[in-house]
Protein backbone atom coordinates (compact mmCIF):
# COMPACT_ATOMS: atom_id res chain seq x y z
CA UNK A 1 0.00 0.00 0.00
CA UNK A 2 1.68 3.37 -0.84
CA UNK A 3 2.14 5.81 1.57
CA UNK A 4 -0.70 8.16 2.40
CA UNK A 5 0.56 11.98 0.94
CA UNK A 6 -0.69 13.98 3.07
CA UNK A 7 -3.35 14.24 6.13
CA UNK A 8 -6.21 14.27 4.31
CA UNK A 9 -5.36 11.18 1.85
CA UNK A 10 -3.95 9.44 5.60
CA UNK A 11 -7.64 10.28 7.34
CA UNK A 12 -9.07 8.55 4.12
CA UNK A 13 -6.96 5.60 4.73
CA UNK A 14 -7.78 5.28 7.98
CA UNK A 15 -11.11 5.30 6.94
CA UNK A 16 -11.28 2.59 4.67
CA UNK A 17 -9.22 0.51 6.68
CA UNK A 18 -11.84 1.32 9.51
CA UNK A 19 -14.57 -0.40 6.35
CA UNK A 20 -12.33 -2.92 5.81
CA UNK A 21 -11.86 -3.87 9.56
CA UNK A 22 -15.49 -4.40 9.81
CA UNK A 23 -15.93 -6.02 6.81
CA UNK A 24 -13.68 -8.91 8.11
CA UNK A 25 -15.57 -8.77 10.59
CA UNK A 26 -19.27 -9.18 9.91
CA UNK A 27 -19.05 -10.03 6.52
CA UNK A 28 -20.24 -8.38 2.91
CA UNK A 29 -22.24 -6.24 4.41
CA UNK A 30 -21.35 -2.39 3.37
CA UNK A 31 -20.37 -0.75 6.40
CA UNK A 32 -22.62 2.78 7.09
CA UNK A 33 -20.78 6.30 7.67
CA UNK A 34 -22.45 5.95 11.34
CA UNK A 35 -20.92 2.82 11.97
CA UNK A 36 -17.05 4.05 10.60
CA UNK A 37 -17.25 7.08 12.56
CA UNK A 38 -18.08 5.15 15.46
CA UNK A 39 -15.40 2.87 15.18
CA UNK A 40 -13.07 5.48 14.53
CA UNK A 41 -13.93 7.80 16.89
CA UNK A 42 -14.62 10.45 15.05
CA UNK A 43 -17.98 12.70 14.01
CA UNK A 44 -20.52 11.45 11.46
CA UNK A 45 -20.19 14.96 9.87
CA UNK A 46 -16.19 14.72 9.46
CA UNK A 47 -16.55 11.23 8.15
CA UNK A 48 -19.56 12.94 5.50
CA UNK A 49 -16.36 15.14 4.43
CA UNK A 50 -14.74 12.06 3.07
CA UNK A 51 -17.19 10.01 1.87
CA UNK A 52 -20.73 11.92 1.11
CA UNK A 53 -22.84 8.62 0.97
CA UNK A 54 -21.89 4.94 1.23
CA UNK A 55 -21.84 4.88 -3.11
CA UNK A 56 -18.72 6.93 -2.30
CA UNK A 57 -17.62 4.98 0.11
CA UNK A 58 -17.20 1.98 -1.66
CA UNK A 59 -15.67 3.83 -4.91
CA UNK A 60 -12.40 4.63 -2.67
CA UNK A 61 -12.95 1.16 -1.25
CA UNK A 62 -12.80 -0.26 -4.94
CA UNK A 63 -10.29 1.95 -5.92
CA UNK A 64 -7.90 1.08 -3.09
CA UNK A 65 -8.75 -2.49 -3.81
CA UNK A 66 -7.59 -2.50 -7.21
CA UNK A 67 -4.63 -0.01 -6.56
CA UNK A 68 -2.11 -2.48 -6.62
CA UNK A 69 -3.40 -4.42 -9.52
CA UNK A 70 -3.89 -1.31 -11.93
CA UNK A 71 -0.42 -0.19 -10.94
CA UNK A 72 1.27 -3.61 -12.22
CA UNK A 73 -1.04 -3.25 -15.40
CA UNK A 74 0.22 -0.27 -15.97
CA UNK A 75 4.34 -1.20 -15.64
CA UNK A 76 4.03 -4.35 -17.55
CA UNK A 77 2.34 -2.29 -20.38
CA UNK A 78 4.76 0.33 -20.26
CA UNK A 79 7.75 -2.44 -20.14
CA UNK A 80 9.52 -3.07 -22.73
CA UNK A 81 9.22 -6.80 -22.35
CA UNK A 82 7.65 -8.64 -25.87
CA UNK A 83 4.37 -9.09 -26.18
CA UNK A 84 4.12 -12.66 -25.39
CA UNK A 85 6.12 -12.40 -22.23
CA UNK A 86 3.73 -9.19 -21.47
CA UNK A 87 1.00 -11.05 -21.46
CA UNK A 88 2.30 -13.79 -19.44
CA UNK A 89 3.40 -10.55 -16.88
CA UNK A 90 -0.04 -9.31 -17.08
CA UNK A 91 -1.98 -12.20 -15.95
CA UNK A 92 0.85 -13.70 -13.48
CA UNK A 93 1.28 -10.92 -11.37
CA UNK A 94 -2.33 -10.08 -10.76
CA UNK A 95 -2.36 -13.99 -10.42
CA UNK A 96 -0.04 -14.34 -7.58
CA UNK A 97 -1.69 -10.96 -5.84
CA UNK A 98 -5.32 -12.43 -6.20
CA UNK A 99 -4.34 -15.68 -4.97
CA UNK A 100 -2.49 -14.33 -1.55
CA UNK A 101 -5.42 -11.81 -0.91
CA UNK A 102 -8.10 -14.95 -1.57
CA UNK A 103 -5.61 -17.24 0.93
CA UNK A 104 -5.00 -14.63 3.93
CA UNK A 105 -8.98 -14.37 4.30
CA UNK A 106 -10.78 -16.24 2.31
CA UNK A 107 -13.80 -14.83 3.72
CA UNK A 108 -13.32 -11.42 3.40
CA UNK A 109 -12.05 -12.25 0.20
CA UNK A 110 -15.43 -13.31 -0.79
CA UNK A 111 -17.07 -10.83 1.08
CA UNK A 112 -15.54 -8.15 -1.01
CA UNK A 113 -16.84 -10.25 -4.15
CA UNK A 114 -20.30 -10.00 -2.79
CA UNK A 115 -19.83 -6.36 -2.39
CA UNK A 116 -18.62 -5.79 -5.96
CA UNK A 117 -21.71 -8.24 -7.40
CA UNK A 118 -23.49 -5.20 -5.34
CA UNK A 119 -22.04 -2.40 -7.20
CA UNK A 120 -21.27 -3.78 -10.90
CA UNK A 121 -20.62 -0.72 -12.30
CA UNK A 122 -17.96 0.40 -9.88
CA UNK A 123 -16.61 -3.09 -10.59
CA UNK A 124 -16.70 -3.01 -14.31
CA UNK A 125 -14.78 0.28 -14.83
CA UNK A 126 -12.40 -1.92 -13.63
CA UNK A 127 -12.46 -4.67 -15.86
CA UNK A 128 -13.22 -2.31 -18.60
CA UNK A 129 -9.39 -1.39 -17.57
CA UNK A 130 -8.03 -4.08 -17.57
CA UNK A 131 -9.57 -5.35 -21.18
CA UNK A 132 -8.14 -1.79 -22.80
CA UNK A 133 -4.54 -2.76 -21.33
CA UNK A 134 -5.08 -6.16 -22.53
CA UNK A 135 -5.89 -4.95 -26.13
CA UNK A 136 -2.84 -2.59 -25.82
CA UNK A 137 -0.62 -5.49 -25.40
CA UNK A 138 -2.59 -7.70 -28.08
CA UNK A 139 -2.04 -4.67 -30.54
CA UNK A 140 1.70 -4.71 -30.23
CA UNK A 141 1.53 -8.39 -30.56
CA UNK A 142 -0.35 -7.89 -33.88
CA UNK A 143 2.03 -5.45 -35.19
CA UNK A 144 4.82 -8.15 -33.93
CA UNK A 145 3.36 -10.40 -36.44
CA UNK A 146 1.67 -12.91 -33.21
CA UNK A 147 -2.09 -14.14 -34.36
CA UNK A 148 -1.85 -14.22 -38.02
CA UNK A 149 -4.89 -12.79 -39.50
CA UNK A 150 -6.65 -11.91 -35.82
CA UNK A 151 -7.72 -8.67 -35.38
CA UNK A 152 -7.94 -7.44 -31.57
CA UNK A 153 -11.61 -7.61 -31.36
CA UNK A 154 -11.64 -11.15 -32.42
CA UNK A 155 -8.97 -12.12 -29.55
CA UNK A 156 -10.22 -10.58 -26.78
CA UNK A 157 -12.87 -13.06 -26.02
CA UNK A 158 -11.23 -16.56 -26.67
CA UNK A 159 -8.23 -14.97 -24.51
CA UNK A 160 -10.50 -14.38 -21.67
CA UNK A 161 -12.62 -17.48 -22.12
CA UNK A 162 -9.48 -19.69 -22.13
CA UNK A 163 -7.68 -17.93 -19.42
CA UNK A 164 -10.95 -17.75 -17.11
CA UNK A 165 -9.74 -19.77 -14.22
CA UNK A 166 -6.27 -17.22 -14.00
CA UNK A 167 -8.52 -14.09 -14.16
CA UNK A 168 -11.74 -14.53 -12.59
CA UNK A 169 -11.23 -13.58 -8.69
CA UNK A 170 -14.09 -15.88 -7.82
CA UNK A 171 -12.82 -19.28 -9.65
CA UNK A 172 -9.63 -19.19 -7.45
CA UNK A 173 -11.40 -22.01 -4.81
CA UNK A 174 -12.29 -24.42 -7.57
CA UNK A 175 -9.02 -24.70 -9.27
CA UNK A 176 -6.93 -23.47 -6.36
CA UNK A 177 -5.06 -26.88 -7.77
CA UNK A 178 -4.80 -26.94 -11.46
CA UNK A 179 -4.48 -23.62 -11.92
CA UNK A 180 -0.49 -22.63 -11.48
CA UNK A 181 2.16 -20.30 -12.72
CA UNK A 182 3.32 -23.21 -14.88
CA UNK A 183 0.13 -23.80 -16.69
CA UNK A 184 -0.43 -20.55 -16.87
CA UNK A 185 2.77 -19.96 -18.74
CA UNK A 186 1.49 -23.14 -20.87
CA UNK A 187 -1.78 -21.60 -21.67
CA UNK A 188 -0.05 -17.78 -22.42
CA UNK A 189 2.62 -20.32 -25.01
CA UNK A 190 -0.45 -22.05 -26.51
CA UNK A 191 -2.48 -19.26 -27.16
CA UNK A 192 0.46 -17.13 -29.25
CA UNK A 193 0.97 -20.67 -30.87
CA UNK A 194 -2.27 -21.57 -31.96
CA UNK A 195 -4.55 -18.47 -32.00
CA UNK A 196 -4.50 -17.26 -35.22
CA UNK A 197 -7.20 -17.30 -38.15
CA UNK A 198 -6.57 -21.07 -38.88
CA UNK A 199 -8.19 -21.33 -35.25
CA UNK A 200 -11.47 -19.67 -36.38
CA UNK A 201 -12.40 -21.75 -39.23
CA UNK A 202 -14.01 -25.06 -38.85
CA UNK A 203 -12.09 -28.33 -39.99
CA UNK A 204 -12.40 -29.34 -43.52
CA UNK A 205 -14.83 -31.96 -44.30
CA UNK A 206 -14.28 -34.68 -41.44
CA UNK A 207 -16.56 -37.66 -41.07
CA UNK A 208 -19.72 -37.22 -40.83
CA UNK A 209 -19.62 -34.09 -38.04
CA UNK A 210 -22.40 -35.51 -34.90
CA UNK A 211 -25.54 -33.78 -34.79
CA UNK A 212 -25.56 -30.86 -31.65
CA UNK A 213 -27.90 -32.53 -28.80
CA UNK A 214 -30.67 -34.76 -29.93
CA UNK B 1 -34.76 -39.62 -21.96
CA UNK B 2 -34.31 -43.50 -22.76
CA UNK B 3 -37.81 -45.49 -22.27
CA UNK B 4 -37.74 -47.43 -19.18
CA UNK B 5 -37.92 -51.56 -20.31
CA UNK B 6 -39.27 -53.74 -17.23
CA UNK B 7 -41.75 -52.24 -14.62
CA UNK B 8 -39.29 -52.33 -12.11
CA UNK B 9 -37.84 -49.77 -14.15
CA UNK B 10 -40.54 -47.79 -15.24
CA UNK B 11 -41.19 -47.50 -11.01
CA UNK B 12 -37.94 -46.11 -10.12
CA UNK B 13 -37.71 -43.74 -13.15
CA UNK B 14 -41.57 -42.88 -11.36
CA UNK B 15 -39.82 -42.12 -8.08
CA UNK B 16 -37.03 -40.27 -9.34
CA UNK B 17 -39.26 -37.62 -11.47
CA UNK B 18 -40.81 -37.59 -8.36
CA UNK B 19 -37.95 -36.38 -6.31
CA UNK B 20 -36.83 -34.09 -8.99
CA UNK B 21 -40.48 -32.48 -8.95
CA UNK B 22 -39.86 -31.97 -4.98
CA UNK B 23 -36.54 -30.25 -5.66
CA UNK B 24 -37.88 -27.70 -8.05
CA UNK B 25 -40.58 -27.07 -5.84
CA UNK B 26 -38.57 -26.86 -2.60
CA UNK B 27 -34.89 -25.72 -4.09
CA UNK B 28 -31.74 -28.26 -2.77
CA UNK B 29 -33.07 -30.49 -0.41
CA UNK B 30 -33.03 -34.16 -0.98
CA UNK B 31 -36.10 -35.32 -0.63
CA UNK B 32 -36.77 -38.28 1.95
CA UNK B 33 -37.93 -41.45 1.09
CA UNK B 34 -41.47 -40.65 3.21
CA UNK B 35 -42.00 -37.74 0.87
CA UNK B 36 -41.24 -39.55 -2.35
CA UNK B 37 -43.63 -42.10 -1.14
CA UNK B 38 -46.47 -39.76 -0.30
CA UNK B 39 -45.71 -37.72 -3.19
CA UNK B 40 -46.17 -41.06 -4.95
CA UNK B 41 -48.98 -42.37 -3.70
CA UNK B 42 -46.87 -45.32 -2.43
CA UNK B 43 -46.08 -47.56 0.70
CA UNK B 44 -42.87 -46.18 2.39
CA UNK B 45 -41.36 -49.86 2.28
CA UNK B 46 -42.41 -50.10 -1.21
CA UNK B 47 -40.07 -46.88 -1.93
CA UNK B 48 -37.27 -49.07 0.18
CA UNK B 49 -37.64 -51.63 -2.12
CA UNK B 50 -36.19 -48.55 -4.96
CA UNK B 51 -33.80 -46.89 -2.69
CA UNK B 52 -32.83 -48.33 0.85
CA UNK B 53 -31.31 -44.95 1.42
CA UNK B 54 -30.71 -41.45 1.00
CA UNK B 55 -27.29 -42.15 -0.78
CA UNK B 56 -28.98 -44.77 -3.26
CA UNK B 57 -31.39 -42.32 -3.90
CA UNK B 58 -29.33 -39.84 -5.39
CA UNK B 59 -26.78 -41.88 -6.68
CA UNK B 60 -29.66 -43.11 -8.56
CA UNK B 61 -30.48 -39.55 -9.49
CA UNK B 62 -27.32 -38.37 -10.32
CA UNK B 63 -27.00 -41.88 -13.12
CA UNK B 64 -30.43 -39.94 -14.36
CA UNK B 65 -28.78 -36.87 -14.91
CA UNK B 66 -25.64 -38.10 -16.20
CA UNK B 67 -27.44 -41.27 -18.37
CA UNK B 68 -27.80 -38.70 -21.34
CA UNK B 69 -24.11 -37.07 -20.99
CA UNK B 70 -22.25 -40.00 -21.14
CA UNK B 71 -23.94 -41.68 -23.98
CA UNK B 72 -22.61 -38.67 -25.68
CA UNK B 73 -19.34 -39.01 -24.77
CA UNK B 74 -18.94 -43.27 -25.42
CA UNK B 75 -20.86 -41.92 -28.97
CA UNK B 76 -17.82 -39.41 -29.47
CA UNK B 77 -15.13 -41.90 -28.27
CA UNK B 78 -16.71 -44.87 -30.44
CA UNK B 79 -17.04 -42.40 -33.72
CA UNK B 80 -14.68 -42.45 -36.42
CA UNK B 81 -14.47 -38.78 -36.44
CA UNK B 82 -10.53 -37.35 -36.48
CA UNK B 83 -9.48 -36.49 -32.62
CA UNK B 84 -9.80 -32.64 -33.41
CA UNK B 85 -13.17 -32.82 -33.97
CA UNK B 86 -13.78 -35.41 -31.53
CA UNK B 87 -12.47 -33.44 -28.90
CA UNK B 88 -14.86 -30.51 -30.12
CA UNK B 89 -18.00 -32.85 -29.97
CA UNK B 90 -16.80 -34.03 -27.20
CA UNK B 91 -17.15 -30.99 -25.46
CA UNK B 92 -19.97 -28.91 -27.90
CA UNK B 93 -22.52 -31.83 -26.78
CA UNK B 94 -22.63 -31.85 -23.19
CA UNK B 95 -22.39 -27.76 -23.52
CA UNK B 96 -25.29 -27.47 -24.98
CA UNK B 97 -27.61 -29.82 -23.18
CA UNK B 98 -25.73 -28.56 -20.05
CA UNK B 99 -26.80 -25.15 -21.48
CA UNK B 100 -30.04 -25.78 -22.36
CA UNK B 101 -30.90 -27.46 -18.95
CA UNK B 102 -29.93 -24.43 -17.35
CA UNK B 103 -31.89 -21.97 -19.47
CA UNK B 104 -34.94 -24.39 -18.92
CA UNK B 105 -34.90 -23.84 -15.08
CA UNK B 106 -32.19 -21.77 -13.78
CA UNK B 107 -32.78 -22.71 -10.34
CA UNK B 108 -33.35 -26.21 -10.40
CA UNK B 109 -30.26 -26.33 -12.69
CA UNK B 110 -28.31 -24.91 -9.39
CA UNK B 111 -30.56 -27.19 -7.11
CA UNK B 112 -29.06 -30.10 -8.60
CA UNK B 113 -25.34 -28.47 -8.59
CA UNK B 114 -25.80 -27.89 -4.61
CA UNK B 115 -26.69 -31.25 -4.04
CA UNK B 116 -23.77 -32.45 -6.02
CA UNK B 117 -21.32 -30.50 -3.56
CA UNK B 118 -23.28 -32.40 -0.94
CA UNK B 119 -22.19 -35.71 -2.48
CA UNK B 120 -19.02 -35.07 -4.05
CA UNK B 121 -17.90 -38.29 -4.27
CA UNK B 122 -20.22 -39.52 -6.06
CA UNK B 123 -20.30 -36.82 -8.37
CA UNK B 124 -16.28 -37.22 -9.23
CA UNK B 125 -17.32 -40.66 -10.26
CA UNK B 126 -18.75 -38.90 -12.95
CA UNK B 127 -16.10 -36.30 -13.47
CA UNK B 128 -13.31 -39.18 -13.54
CA UNK B 129 -15.19 -40.65 -16.43
CA UNK B 130 -15.67 -37.85 -18.29
CA UNK B 131 -11.83 -37.27 -18.17
CA UNK B 132 -11.04 -41.13 -18.74
CA UNK B 133 -13.08 -40.46 -22.05
CA UNK B 134 -11.12 -37.39 -22.70
CA UNK B 135 -7.55 -38.96 -22.33
CA UNK B 136 -8.81 -41.87 -24.93
CA UNK B 137 -9.00 -39.11 -27.45
CA UNK B 138 -5.96 -37.63 -26.43
CA UNK B 139 -3.98 -40.63 -26.76
CA UNK B 140 -5.78 -41.06 -29.65
CA UNK B 141 -4.44 -37.48 -31.44
CA UNK B 142 -1.20 -37.98 -29.84
CA UNK B 143 -0.62 -40.82 -31.68
CA UNK B 144 -2.00 -39.47 -34.92
CA UNK B 145 0.98 -37.00 -34.52
CA UNK B 146 -0.91 -33.90 -32.50
CA UNK B 147 0.49 -31.83 -29.74
CA UNK B 148 3.93 -33.11 -30.15
CA UNK B 149 6.13 -34.01 -27.12
CA UNK B 150 3.60 -33.88 -25.33
CA UNK B 151 1.86 -36.55 -23.26
CA UNK B 152 -1.69 -37.01 -22.03
CA UNK B 153 -0.90 -36.54 -18.02
CA UNK B 154 0.65 -33.45 -19.33
CA UNK B 155 -2.60 -32.18 -21.36
CA UNK B 156 -5.22 -33.04 -19.06
CA UNK B 157 -5.09 -30.10 -16.96
CA UNK B 158 -4.00 -27.07 -19.55
CA UNK B 159 -7.23 -28.70 -21.64
CA UNK B 160 -9.24 -28.48 -18.52
CA UNK B 161 -8.47 -25.50 -17.52
CA UNK B 162 -8.84 -23.41 -20.73
CA UNK B 163 -11.93 -24.98 -21.44
CA UNK B 164 -13.26 -24.70 -17.96
CA UNK B 165 -16.65 -22.03 -19.17
CA UNK B 166 -17.48 -24.42 -21.90
CA UNK B 167 -17.05 -27.66 -19.54
CA UNK B 168 -17.69 -26.24 -15.99
CA UNK B 169 -21.60 -26.32 -15.16
CA UNK B 170 -21.40 -23.65 -12.68
CA UNK B 171 -19.48 -21.02 -14.83
CA UNK B 172 -22.89 -21.07 -17.42
CA UNK B 173 -24.51 -18.07 -16.12
CA UNK B 174 -21.30 -16.07 -15.76
CA UNK B 175 -20.20 -16.64 -19.11
CA UNK B 176 -23.47 -17.14 -20.98
CA UNK B 177 -22.68 -14.31 -23.39
CA UNK B 178 -18.96 -14.83 -24.22
CA UNK B 179 -18.86 -18.89 -24.43
CA UNK B 180 -20.40 -19.86 -27.52
CA UNK B 181 -19.92 -22.88 -29.71
CA UNK B 182 -18.34 -20.41 -31.66
CA UNK B 183 -15.63 -19.56 -29.45
CA UNK B 184 -15.40 -23.71 -28.34
CA UNK B 185 -14.17 -24.46 -32.10
CA UNK B 186 -11.59 -21.32 -31.57
CA UNK B 187 -10.87 -23.15 -28.13
CA UNK B 188 -10.13 -26.40 -29.18
CA UNK B 189 -8.31 -25.43 -32.54
CA UNK B 190 -5.81 -23.19 -30.69
CA UNK B 191 -5.53 -25.86 -28.38
CA UNK B 192 -4.67 -28.40 -31.21
CA UNK B 193 -2.89 -25.73 -33.36
CA UNK B 194 -0.57 -24.26 -30.19
CA UNK B 195 -0.60 -27.00 -27.59
CA UNK B 196 2.97 -28.82 -27.84
CA UNK B 197 6.27 -29.21 -25.63
CA UNK B 198 7.02 -25.94 -27.40
CA UNK B 199 4.28 -24.43 -25.15
CA UNK B 200 5.55 -25.75 -22.10
CA UNK B 201 8.71 -23.96 -22.57
CA UNK B 202 9.66 -21.12 -20.97
CA UNK B 203 10.39 -18.12 -23.14
CA UNK B 204 13.77 -17.69 -24.42
CA UNK B 205 15.44 -14.64 -21.87
CA UNK B 206 13.55 -12.10 -23.12
CA UNK B 207 14.16 -9.14 -21.70
CA UNK B 208 14.18 -8.50 -17.80
CA UNK B 209 11.44 -10.22 -16.78
CA UNK B 210 9.75 -8.19 -14.12
CA UNK B 211 9.07 -10.08 -10.97
CA UNK B 212 6.35 -11.59 -9.61
CA UNK B 213 4.41 -9.80 -6.84
CA UNK B 214 6.08 -7.29 -4.71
Amino acid sequence: MARPQTDHEATAELLLATAEQLIRERGPVSPSVTEIANACGMSQSNVYRFFPNKEALFEAFAERWFRELNEMMENVVESDLPPREKLYQFFAQRFVVKRARYEEDPDYFFACMALGDEHRDVVMSYVDLADHYMATILAEAISDGEFPGMTIDGLMSPINLMLAPFCDPKLIPQYEHSATIENLRIAINTLFNGLSAKSVEKPEAAGTPLKLAS
